[in-house]
């Protein structure tokens, strides 16, 4: 994985002008996305490195266990066998060829179909090639990454026998069509589906009084970020009636956005900021500049009421730059509108630290419908770390509950195994007597490296 | 858990009458499963005790990396919502309204709907009863358990949209069914199913020329026990050519075994011992004694030739006391017949520890289609501890890869969240600042409980 890490840094001027042209994302973006891609696969590398992603455990015999003597149990997490891997296309390397699936099913041991997205066929191409050189030069065999084109070849390699899981980073039509083909196997596979989701955002009045202006640049900031094109953007801002941000929120979605991954997302975020425009109860609060190269970043404006009526519209995820501010009017009209919005990946509460114990039901509310709840921040950042949740209740995600960022995404692509009573010779390394690998393990229940 | 744990012992002498007229068990096996029921409830209750169960992972926040700064994050595994159990007949305890799932479901804070076996209608409902009052008795609320009887209300619930995932033990047909109903849903929930498995169990020369009496005895309490009707009994046996074990294999078989649970299992019974016993090339290596009570315990014998021809029906799983001998010549010709065998729960070798070496490949088939590998026992006990693992390859499981049995089954019900940059006050107790309640967590990636 390193080998891997270190091919794809020393192919960095190489690949991120392709990726430029076939996505165009700024090289900066793209530059910093690389080492974000390699940094990850280092860090997976280093959590396997002290067994992290095993999940060994370890219980010792009971021979006078009561009614029947206990057998010495050791237990790993192992391969599920090949995987296979849908890249997306908003972030040309760090979730797609060499993205964080990639890495998981590294880390778990698994070799891998990558499905390129379309979006950057020869951004894929490359990258395949340069993880490829980099893992078979490190020793990997031949087969342990491969890449298909095309929808056809994609639902093939899901029908396949030998595949064992599936990833995917994508829509909601996408990820649940191919969601159901995994599942309507004849042997059925683990599906992991990174979906649509909305983030939905609250201020409260104290922190809209406190610090509007902050506000308000961060969240410009959050929902025009790679021109709106984050699976984290937030798509709802719940304000407080009478917040006055209104002239700060029209002066900072002033400026422009640069274009968009392609006209297929172009096509479907201008009919979507249509179908939003035309919500009777629903109107414009701020526009940006735009044209046929650029999208126009919109802001527009509702109040609960609408928000109850047109949920269906107004809390359904739309690609790139636009959000909906929703005005509520206390704290009840807050948890009933929040009520009423499906399973995001994130959501996002600004307040202040002395309101913390009045605002438990509205925790609890958005803790109740994301897998990260962001305080005082914006969702648009995701760190690779152990803590990291990227996954949430439908339809952020689809299949196991798992992560598709982080650590623990490794356990996707992993299956337990026990062996009972083994003989040492015969036991993998890491679950040999006296830990001679040194590895982070459960001994009779508690955890230790000795 | 405690309190429901110490309801069910204490109703131990009313419930297991009942459960005998309804499912045909001896006494003693149903006392035990009782103790074995509300053991396990307060196994789980210590694992959530000490943290075991929740995940807790901290992250401290990194003001200073590059490229963004890192925010603090803090992570743990919340209950997933209501779960939808469906019992199994085969235990009318240990996987029935009160067993692994439910006590999984608990532990993981889920309230949980039971779809009752038919089997054991009102061992059922006594036990629900039994339970219920014992968790609300201790402060839980009135929902916590409720049970549903009957095909159609089962469906119904699985299609509900308060039930966030499903767990069913059963045979291939049915629990492939419920999958496919609980993928199909508009929000498509994840299901654990546990469904058959054939268990192979492998004898070297070595093993047979040794200890071949202890073999015998020990296989034949093994396929026989609970009148076959476990699903780890071993439905295939992988003895050398020659092994000359099969006068102690009639002797041992001709004990009678005792009824099957129910007049279905007993008719599937006989039509697939007839299936086996036509299969051209399979012989009858001993009988028992059977009527129309007591099924006829049956040993069958084939050699690796015919196995590798009609592997579709002799590695499929018979419920009931009935095992095929697969007589093999040589490692070659043992690899080519188990590389036939779709996953199982268990596999079995019989080896004298200085064969370990040569037997290399044969641990990793073994491994490759299960998920326990049981050395020089025997697969029908499962211990319920941290290391267990009670689920494989599908067709043993269906769903995500988990198990059914031991403290890691509570992740069945359970998804991940995210704290970030989150207040005290806020936070769940388990992942504040201190470690108030002691927990085990892994901070900033080494697993402490301080």
């Amino acid at each position: 994985m390193r080998a891997a890490a270190d091919a794809l840094d020393a192919a960095l001027d190489d690949l991120v002008p392709v990726a430029m042209e076939e996505s165009h994302l700024p090289r900066p973006r793209l530059t910093g996305e690389v080492g974000r891609t390699s940094g990850q696969l280092r860090m997976f590398a280093a959590a396997v490195e002290r067994g992290g992603v095993s999940g060994l455990v370890l219980d010792g015999a009971e021979p006078d266990a009561s009614p029947v003597p206990r057998p010495d149990l050791r237990r790993m997490l192992v391969p599920v066998g090949p995987v296979l891997v849908f890249a997306a296309s908003n972030f040309p390397f760090a979730f797609s060829v060499g993205g964080g699936d990639t890495a998981s099913a590294l880390a778990a041991g698994c070799p891998m179909v990558v499905k390129a997205h379309p979006g950057h066929p020869q951004t894929s191409r490359d990258t395949a090639r340069v993880l490829r050189d980099g893992l078979v030069g490190a020793g990997a065999p031949e087969g342990v990454l491969g890449l298909v084109e095309g929808v056809d070849d994609g639902v093939t390699a899901l029908q396949d026998r030998r595949i064992r899981a599936a990833s995917f980073t994508g829509s909601v039509a996408g990820g649940t069509a191919l969601h159901e083909i995994a599942a309507s196997r004849p042997d059925p596979i683990p599906f992991h589906g990174e979906l649509g989701s909305i983030n939905p955002a609250v201020v409260t009045s104290a922190a809209a009084a406190v610090r509007g202006a902050d506000l308000v640049t961060g969240f410009i900031n959050s929902f025009t970020l790679g021109v709106g094109q984050f699976c984290t953007k937030p798509g709802l801002l719940f304000l407080p009636v009478g917040h006055g941000l209104e002239d700060a929120l029209a002066e900072a979605t002033g400026a422009g956005t640069g274009p968009m991954l392609h006209d297929g997302i172009r096509g479907a975020f201008d009919s979507g900021v249509e179908r939003l425009r035309k919500v009777a109860g629903v109107d414009v609060l701020a526009e940006g500049d735009g044209d046929a190269v650029d999208p126009r970043p919109t802001l527009l404006r509702t109040d609960v009421a609408t928000f109850l009526a047109e949920a269906s519209i107004l809390a359904e995820e739309c690609f790139g730059p636009v959000s909906v501010v929703v005005e509520y009017d206390g704290t009840s009209e807050l948890l009933e509108a929040l009520d009423r919005i499906e399973g995001s990946l994130t959501s996002t509460l600004h307040a202040e630290d002395d309101e913390v114990e009045r605002l438990g039901e509205v925790v609890t509310s958005l803790a109740a419908r994301s897998g990260r709840l962001v305080w005082n921040g914006w969702p648009t950042g995701v760190a690779v770390s152990w803590a990291m949740q990227h996954g949430g209740p439908f339809p952020s995600t689809v299949g196991p509950a798992h992560t598709s960022v982080g650590v623990t995404a490794a356990r996707r692509f992993q299956r337990p195994v026990c062996y009972q009573d083994t003989p040492q010779a015969a036991l993998p390394p890491e679950l040999r007597d006296g830990n001679p690998l040194g590895l982070e393990r459960r001994v009779d229940g508690v955890v230790t490296t000795s």
